[in-house]
Parts: structure tokens; sequence; C-alpha cells
């Protein structure tokens, strides 16, 4: 059976590019080099802060996340995944670059929930403040009936610290200091009646893990991964 | 200052690839996402084995290798590397191919060895079979003074085992299982005079690290990545 290959729009950061990368190889059922799926990846690090330009702070993404996009499209990409939450504010642009289907990780997430916990009515979002304020986690999980709790703003400021701070994950800190301050901003939305909580910022399943909560912590790279591996296979 | 790009010739395996990947990200002074380098990785799993060609029993990897590396050179790589020790029996044929340097796995890691270890006289070699009978590490340790020490032929059995059987690494099993079983044969590589114990296939950085035995456990793929973006960044 042909597989198809997969693209990764990466970069955005390295360190979220690789765990996308990892996730997708452990998501495909193969014993042999020869079964994995072929995957091209422009880790590209120069494409601007989303969270800025989505705040008025920074340049524009855009135009480099679609020559990015059809840049991949072009060597041979049959669908492409996006390891950035915030930078799917702009997935619709990204999409009408290209001809090939760009996957949505917001989507891709509410209908995972909505599928294995049947039961759920709220869920933690944690984020950066470029995610929050697109409402994208909001509005994806609403189109499946669930309501969205963010953390109030000294958390939200927290959550920012983890990923963009000096000793936070971008900085390469991924010890069990940072997942400590994220494990009690999340606790914060469980004792709201948070049922899951999102690890809705690509570097965050890096340092926040299932177990680490009471309630299951779900992580959208993974999720992505494992559609983007359905899809190559179909 | 204007980075150089990276190319990863990948696929040789796709954790090895990754493992890569992250060695790389890690070795760069970066503390946003804008400062870091950009990686073209083609992670190609169809490249045919190396080891099981360099033994007459499968089909030529090179035709592949060196499509590979013509394409991250003309989407504007301008280094290329390669996450797999055995495929660098080929390492002429791909330099040959493109324009820009293909960085080499043994030669990075004799001069290491050579430079942070002045009194080193043998070095243990693990390896694939066919990165053994290559004489590949033989020949660059031996060009520094070194002298290769490999496993007698049941402890390159269960190295190739560690690597390529069914619970093997290639097969996704990375647990200290695997990593008991290597201490093992490099015990015996200790005990015949080896001062460093070189993990000599891409795959084995991944299960046996340094402190696992009484002398330093050097990866190669590490050296390479350092190399890498040495490179990148000069």
């Amino acid at each position: 059976m042909p597989k198809k290959t997969i693209g990764i729009l990466g970069g955005m950061g390295p360190e979220a590019t690789a765990d996308l990368f990892l996730k997708i190889i452990r998501a495909t059922p193969a014993r042999t080099d020869q079964e994995h799926i072929r995957v091209l990846i422009d880790n590209n690090p120069a494409i601007p802060d989303r969270t800025a330009a989505i705040l008025g702070r920074g340049p524009d993404p855009v135009p480099l996340l679609t020559r990015t996009a059809r840049l991949l499209e072009q060597w041979g990409a049959d669908l492409i995944v996006i390891p950035c939450n915030t930078a799917h504010y702009f997935h619709d642009q990204v999409q009408a670059s290209v001809h090939v289907p760009v996957l949505h990780i917001m989507k891709e997430t509410a209908a995972f929930l909505r599928e294995r916990y049947p039961g759920l009515s709220a869920v933690g979002v944690l984020a950066t403040t470029g995610t929050v304020r697109t409402g994208l986690y909001q509005r994806f999980l609403g189109e499946r009936g669930l309501h969205a709790l963010v953390p109030d703003d000294e958390g939200q400021q927290e959550v920012m610290d983890c990923i963009y701070g000096e000793h936070g994950v971008k900085a390469g800190h991924t010890g069990p200091e940072v997942t400590e301050r994220l494990v009690r901003v999340a606790q914060s939305l469980v004792a709201r009646g948070a049922g899951a909580v999102i690890a809705g910022c690509t570097e965050l399943p890096i340092v926040l893990h299932d177990g680490d909560l009471p309630v299951p912590v779900i992580d959208p790279t993974r999720i992505l991964a494992e559609a983007a591996v359905r899809a190559a296979l179909e």
C-alpha cells in the first residue's frame, strides 16, 4: 500500500517540531525503517512569533507560513501539519495557499475529546495568550458542545512565563520546576470544574504529562500526530 | 550574522533522525525560536537497508541516498548530515553528488576523541555488522592513532539483535532491557582495554548513555550535531 508523505511546517519552536516528529514515528505501526512514513520537515525558526503578531506587537508570520507550506507541497508533501497551536489562527490562510490538506490541531483535539470522553462538559485550556485571545479552542470545543475554561490573568501570565520566560521551555528548560508551576495553574482549572486539561501549546506536552493531574492531560501534539498517520496510511 | 541551513538526510532510522534533530536543537546557543538554525529534514525510510547492501543481501541504497542529498541541496541546505553510521560507507558517493559539504560522522568522532582524550589508545566500537565489516571506524580511528576494538562474533550478533531484533530499537524498544544487553557486550571491550566505547550506530545512543559504563560512552550523533551547529554558525 503506497503511503502518503507528511510535511511538517515547523520551527515554532524547534523542540515542539521534534516532539511532533517523534510522536508521528511512534504512532506508526512499523517494525523496520522501511515500514515508516516519509516525513519532510522545514524547521524554519525565522517564522515570526505568532503570539506577538496576534497581540499586535510583532511582524506578520503569514508570508513565511504560506511560503513554507508551498515549499513542503512542492517537495512532495501530501498533507501538512503545523506543530504550533497559536499558528492555527492563520490556518485558513495557510490552507488557501496550498492544494494539499492542512490538518487542524484544534478541530482534531475537539473531535478526539468528544469521542473519547462522551460525558465531558468543561475542559481546561493551557495555551499562549495569543491562542487564548484568538478564542480558537473556545470555538472548536464549543462546536462539540464542550465549555472551555482558561486561567485568570495571573495564571495566564504564569503559563506564558513557563513557555517564554528565562526559565521556560523555549529557553531549553524542561525540568520538574516548570512542570510544578504548570500543575498549580491547571489545578485551579480543575477546581473550577475542568474534567480534562488541554496542554494547548506545543511546548507544554514536553513538560506536562498525563498523570500529572487528577484529570486527563490532553496532548494535542499526539492527537495531531495520530491524525497525520491515519491520513498518511488511509 | 546569517546562519547556514542544515540538511538532514534521514530515515535511517526515523528514531535516529529525530535524535540527531533534537541534538542539533540542544547544541544551538538560542533562547528564542528565532535564534535557532533552519533545519530541512527528508526522513525517507524507503532508503534500502545499508547493512544488508554491504553484506550483499539487499538492494543498493546509493541511488536514493544521492537523490535525497540532491533534493536537500536544491531545497536550500548549505551542509548535509547523515544520521546513520553505516550509510557512511557510501559517503564519497553522496559527497560527489552535491556541491555542499556532507559532514562525516567517523571523521568527526575520531577528531573529537583525539582532542578530548589525548591519552587514549584503544576504543571499543559497538556498531552494525555492516559498519564493522566496512572497517570505517577502524580506519578513521587509526588515522588518529587510536586502535579500534570490536566485539567477538557472539557479541556482534547481540548488538545486531539489540538494533534489528524483535525487541530491538528499530522495533521501538528503548527500555532498560536493551541497555543491559549492550552494557554486557561493551564490558567485554573494556576488559580488553577499551578506554572509551563508541555507540557507533545511530540507534545505540538512544539506549546506551554516558554513565552506563566505567569508561566514557561516546555518542557520534551528538558529536555530529555539534559539528553541524559549528558549521552552520561559523
